[in-house]
């Protein structure tokens, strides 16, 4: 397959690139930028410094014609645009940003105060979280590639919520992320001297991720309220955790919930549950596309606490997107994603 | 006053003698070790390394006859052994373990995992939270600081759950802490290699926080019910960041609920609160005695998000113990503790 | 003493602001700033987020006239401007920047590839470093604050080069930073993203503080041939460890050595040396004001070694200026300055 | 190939696996460890925590039998031991402890302060540095794999010293490493609260890896002189640099340096140069087997800086050894090591 990667520069380009590197079914690899056309992505990245691969400029109709797969690693805002020109040609369209996850245009322009994309686009693209829609995705032709902090909350809430055996009226999620989730642009949150040694909650109550947690969570439960969503930022590159508090509708043991969750995930390939009493550090799945979950009740209050973890770079963005483009092109859904996490 | 630091080569210890020495009413700070006596305290910690101090060995009798106050920084299960003999004297003795915190022995027994105090001493204690307990402290001989998490918990949830705006049945704290709340014993959790890039949750549901939590929760509000506590490893030194979740009982306006925190807090000189839609981080308050505060409501979900920061060694441990001991000693309350903190 | 500080808002600025309003012969501080002010320094800095400061705009005439000591924490090239207008009033003048500490005007162009400030203000600027030029700074009007590298060095070189112990042809010193150096303005290399689980080398061999280093070093041995300096950006925010390597002119015992430092800096009440075969690390004076030294010889090659740390926003800049503001007037020099390092 | 690893349990041996799981001519991974036979391996690595990997006691005899390649990551005094035992059968043994390094016995027990391996076994020995050893290391049964900081520090002055470009009397060599070059067990030096915000330097003159850097450099240069060899232990967990100082013995210019390094590094799969006037930091190299090295000359002083990075636990430890294992193997050398560095 010949693979394009738009938005070659950023944190998550570089992380597509690198992993397509390694695919045994990538041929070639193109990538795109529109602000740094004609450099060599080696000026941009150091660690890549001996490679020889020049950032083009975009021009859509070559691309849909020449391509196999085309990954839109772009901010918000801008593969909405791009997308209408890449479609409908031979290549399947993987797109990393938010813009095509929402499927109700309202709820875009509400949490990104963005113009949303076209109605059309939006029922064309299939929301790529396999370990849910595995069918959908092997079928599709423009994937939107779910966010980092949905794909961590809604792997852990999945099971227990489609069964019903969580209260849909009392969900909380307190969600951690590491700094490269802010992406590569410096600013003052960003800013080494002030992120280090310091733990920072931000966008409370407003993150983007909230309808595209809820929307998910819609499909599973008719019933489902608006959830309680908080994200913190924390000293440290990459990893996310989502701590997961829910309510039990009635009582159950541990090891029924842990059951719940074996039945749902016990073979899917990407996913690590934790015996009982056991917890996933978000370190454990460094540089892997894995998703370890833990889970307990506590006996004094009938609350469950589930613990999800992922790298956001990953399994939050790049190796998902390969995941997605593995499934769509009818190959094995594991080919070039298989690294175990690197530690220490 | 003549200070005497018992288990000076902790973190706490440590801290509590950088703090008395530049304290105006301190004339004398003796060092106390059970294991380490007849060495330097510069032995132990090498930013001391002119440091005279020499550690002694305890003499209870003497010490209780000589000294002013006697700090207890010492590993839970060794002050309740060491209070009775301290006691009774002219020293006043504040106790930073959580031996002395909870006033039903049970509930020591089940959370600690040890023998309690016994009761005659555990009712002399007096809780020694400034911001809700002054007049007690000013009158007491015997007091328990409190614990770093309950700390940062209750000074964030006090207002709202004394003032009844609180639903007692849900509220859930997501606690994040840096490493030196482990202590200074090395072990594999506290490796840098495995802590950096982490985050950790650990003790679900059975911190032995919880209980020192409940206990003022339900001085507070005779109907509280047990609450949900998370505690979090973050790869930083220094800090405490509770995030608190509740449920208003009836509507209310992000205003009212400013006010509210207002009416409690704005005379207190360590307590810092932001405006709505403000946040600290905990940076802020790196070094220094202060407890800062954000508050919020979804408007969505009418659920509260409280935010509070504290310096877990400080406020979370000796500069709490510190503003104890003016308190009692009849002194200005923030003589010695009104550091700015240090950032970046 | 009425202070002011311009460049408020720098990292140096806010040190200088912490330090001062804990200082006993300061009465106010006026805080400056070109490009804020009207507003709160809280705006800049959330840890201060009570701080009633507002920023004002720079009025020479009657800051020279109103206060008693001035402090210039301004990037290089604004105090070479700014000085003129500020001296030969009431006022003492402290610059932080480098723009006054280089005798010669030509170097100052060569290294800082700016225009020079006028001869006849850098012939009145007297080099604060003030356990070499004490006297000196006891009766300036106008100190050039030493930078943050050079004191370092310079702090560990001073006696064995002095007493000409060290071949002057054969100096090499390895620096290593904390990030908070470069200043609190976000750029690519100060990303946490990109800092952390880094160490990058940085203007090697144009460091503007090589001609600083090398004009005191001659000063001590007119023989001074120009030295190697290398600076390395460390995953930290504060702290620098110069480790520097020379060779020993005829033989000599580390005892020797030893007492040599010993003879110059036994008295010096922020110096402090290790015991020969102990080495200080930059955590040692963590937000204080001490520089710790350890020095070996090895047996093997006749080497010298010597480590020297300081916090580069304390000794390596706001509590040197400090330092350098109490002997300019008249008042002890510890003052305000007796920290002890925040550890751990 | 069937592959053995014997200290699975440590750093090295969990990179091993790491690496060699994914390692297309490896047939099969056992796991060894003389102290936690019979566990799993996931009971030691939580990243692991799917992995059915059982830890095996040590049987020499069926060993070299039955593997094709043998892989010691064991402490420095146990392969010593081991060694006698596993040879002289179809496995190959490489060695990544410092036991087989040292050609002379007397160096060992010197540095090492232990006993050396019998003289026999070290004579069998081949120095496993690829870029230098390459037809040596084709043909060995027995591989003494680098050490993490020679292998940095002798990648870097190969080309100069052999060319005899650098003055043999005269080198320098600054290092810096992450903590995970410390190991896993924990002790006061790893502690997260003792480590972060520090530089420290250790074992100076006195580290183990001084007498390996020797020996090569006079391998390439009969006239050397002992090197003068520090190192710092910086907060971070991967990664060496090592700054290199040495002078000219003619006058050259850089583009001359430059070129030599290319006449010998042109070809190398894992070394990447610098154009001059840049130089690489740790993290281009993170979790990957390259060694970037960047070099300049000071106009000033006629004297070089070469700085040279690798991952210490991949070139400098497992990564390094496969490349070993590859060449002893018969094939091609870049085998399951392509892997492009982790950023950010």
């Amino acid at each position: 397959m010949k693979a394009g990667i738009v938005g070659a520069t950023g944190y998550g380009g570089v992380e597509l690139s690198r992993l397509l590197s390694s695919h045994s079914h990538i041929e070639s690899i193109t990538l795109y930028s529109s602000t740094q056309s004609g450099e060599g992505i080696s000026e941009s990245y150091s660690h890549l410094n001996t490679a020889q691969d020049q950032l083009r400029p975009l021009k859509p109709t070559a691309m849909k014609a020449e391509l196999d797969v085309i990954f839109l690693a772009t901010p918000a805002g801008v593969s909405r645009k791009l997308t209408p020109d890449l479609i409908g040609g031979k290549a399947k369209v993987i797109d990393l940003s938010g813009d095509l996850r929402l499927t109700d245009p309202n709820a875009y322009t509400k949490w990104y105060k963005k113009e949303p994309a076209p109605e059309s686009v939006l029922k064309q693209a299939v929301y790529g979280l396999p370990e849910w829609n595995r069918e959908a995705i092997q079928s599709a032709k423009l994937i939107a590639n779910p966010g980092c902090f949905p794909t961590a909350a809604l792997l852990g809430l999945g099971p227990l919520v489609k069964e019903k055996l969580l209260d849909p009226g009392r969900i909380v999620i307190d969600a951690k992320t590491g700094v490269s989730g802010a992406g590569k642009n410096p600013n003052p949150l960003t800013h080494f001297a002030h992120t280090q040694e310091n733990v920072q909650i931000y966008k409370v109550n407003q993150h983007q991720h909230i309808p595209e947690i809820e929307q998910q969570l819609t499909v599973w439960e008719e019933s489902m309220a608006p959830v309680t969503f908080s994200t913190h930022l924390i000293p440290m590159t990459r990893g996310i955790m989502a701590t997961i508090y829910g309510e039990l509708t009635s009582t159950h043991s541990i090891e029924q919930l842990y059951d719940c969750l074996t039945a749902y995930y016990g073979e899917q390939p990407f996913i690590r549950l934790r015996k009982p009493g056991h917890y996933p550090g978000t370190k454990d799945v460094y540089a892997s596309n894995y998703c370890d979950i833990g889970i307990t009740i506590d006996e004094r209050t009938q609350r469950v606490t589930i613990v999800s973890v992922i790298d956001n770079l990953m399994k939050g963005a790049a190796s998902q997107a390969i995941q997605n483009m593995n499934l769509a092109a009818g190959i094995e859904e594991t080919t070039g994603l298989l690294h175990i996490p690197v530690y220490p």
